[in-house]
């Protein structure tokens, strides 16, 4: 496992109950010193106290590799590459890589399976993400969850679902692995748009339409990159979609909530201490769609406020005459 | 306007500011001396001040419909015969005919729009449905909202349409009467089950995995009803399913948390002093689906809860292993 936040927690704790002895890489020597000491993550999730017969923490990255026969990355996206350049280019030569990143490679605008893919020789069949709606805080509290493993070959994310499926998650293979990975990296930039749209005054009745009409955007964008038949309505898309652009701590909704009531994106970004997701994947998938050409309002919208100093009323007035 | 709940306040608040002369039909007398005397309606939407020289309250629903081109059908699903069995078999003649109801008729397992085709032999192209996510109470506040009038004759929907237009409304036409109309009567099942998810201790997660087989359930519902093209990530669609489970106001999610957390039908109907629409809706679309025999675990589950007495703990289980 690598990565010390809270999804990357959540998946450890489902994965080490289940039996599977989990090497785990985080960055701060602190936190696996506390791990090793009190069994709890001191950052994330605190109340799970992991089994450290079956965890081993760890901040020597290339180690924690070594002996894994799967690979899950869990750092944000901002960080990934810097947490796997450290990596041997063979060091993953074998290995089943998972993603369960929600993000694309800023700088490079690609999928993080993508980066794995050309920068370690990963072959995609040895491929696969880990998407569904599922905050990592129901998981701690062991509600029912659904996942989804994506990867182009069905046993591989069948393998990785049996991994996973306990007494509250339930977990089942798809084939489709980029349209998962882009629609976990949308679905960011929606909820952030949801509170853009919140923030100044639009209500319940926008916010529907506004995530009917992102499911629409995403159908075009991904079905220009990639034709395959696939329901939107499934779990990975739509639920993944609903359970960010709903929730009240989605960190990305609170920041463009900021933004919508004023907040410049600089200020919003030290008031919250953190960057959110959305605001990486805007540029990203906008960036991307300058080949593809596909209708993207909503993108361009958020892009034009938090890329090019729109301002956030404009853009959505301009937004809500797309909307029907 | 026939109706006086909320949903009719807030269609004769939109129809009269744009210059629409407004016949309305209110049942209590109380009511209507109200409206006439203050411009408010008491019960609902009472902050909203109509225009009276364009806004005529009444308890003569004969007097009401007489000179009327367009007959707005806004009581709630239960009382509609009650209420339309006052007039004459060819009082509605010649007259275009919006159904705003999003329900059935109990009893008789029909749409609003079939029942008022068989009664009163409107032709199906003079008949309408109006749909969306709109919160009534949002179109008070004057909040962004979408419309879809959904008609056989497409110029009948895009006539009423423009009817609606405004600075916060924005309408469209839709060929899909039937779609249109059972969708929204089957949103209140779903909001319905929503709740009782809840009030059983299930989670965000599950409630977005749930909304999300939903509308795979939907649309099976729709396609054995009727297999015309039809997008249901539209806002009419998905939108108003979206606003209405995903609402902290909905009746019927309140309804059904309560049955969730344990109170029995009858004593929850009496503790909110009011039935929830979902809840004759669950039997009407189980009903009619005892022909079509397409597979719906979510309005099965809600039917044996609310009418077979069976635990809501055990309809969960078996409906969580059926979602994906």
């Amino acid at each position: 496992m690598i990565g010390g936040g809270s999804w990357a927690t959540a998946l450890t704790k489902i994965l080490s109950e289940n039996g599977a002895r989990v090497s785990w890489w985080l960055r701060h020597k602190d936190d696996v010193q506390h791990l090793r000491t009190t069994r709890h993550n001191p950052r994330y999730l605190s109340s799970v106290a992991f089994d450290m017969t079956r965890v081993f923490p760890s901040s020597d990255i290339e180690d924690v590799v070594k002996e894994a026969d799967w690979v899950v990355l869990a750092v944000p996206a901002a960080f990934v590459k810097e947490a796997l350049d450290k990596l041997d280019r063979d060091a993953l030569k074998n290995k089943r890589v998972i993603s369960a990143i929600k993000g694309m490679i800023p700088g490079r605008n690609e999928l993080v399976t993508d980066y794995v893919c050309e920068r370690f020789k990963v072959v995609r069949e040895k491929l696969g993400v880990v998407a569904g709606p599922c905050h990592a805080e129901e998981v701690a509290l062991e509600k029912q969850s659904y996942l989804t493993i994506g990867s182009p070959d069905l046993a591989l994310a069948e393998d990785f679902s049996q991994l996973l499926r306990n007494r509250y998650v339930k977990a089942h293979a798809a084939a489709d692995l980029d349209g998962i990975e882009y629609c976990a990296v949308m679905k960011n930039i929606i909820a952030l748009t949801c509170g853009i749209a919140h923030g100044l005054g639009y209500g319940d009745n926008f916010q529907a339409v506004l995530v009917s009409n992102a499911v629409q955007e995403i159908r075009r964008f991904l079905y220009a990159l990639n034709p395959q038949p696939r329901d939107l309505s499934a779990s990975a898309y739509l639920g993944d979609l609903l359970v960010t652009a709903y929730s009240q701590f989605s960190r990305n909704r609170t920041f463009g909530n900021m933004v919508g009531r004023g907040y410049s994106v600089k200020s919003a970004q030290m008031e919250m201490n953190m960057v959110a997701e959305g605001y990486y994947a805007v540029k990203s998938i906008y960036e991307v769609n300058k080949d593809l050409r596909v209708n993207m309002p909503i993108t361009a919208a958020a892009y034009h406020v938090l890329y090019e100093k729109i301002a956030p009323a404009i853009e959505l007035e301009i937004l809500k005459e797309k909307f029907k």
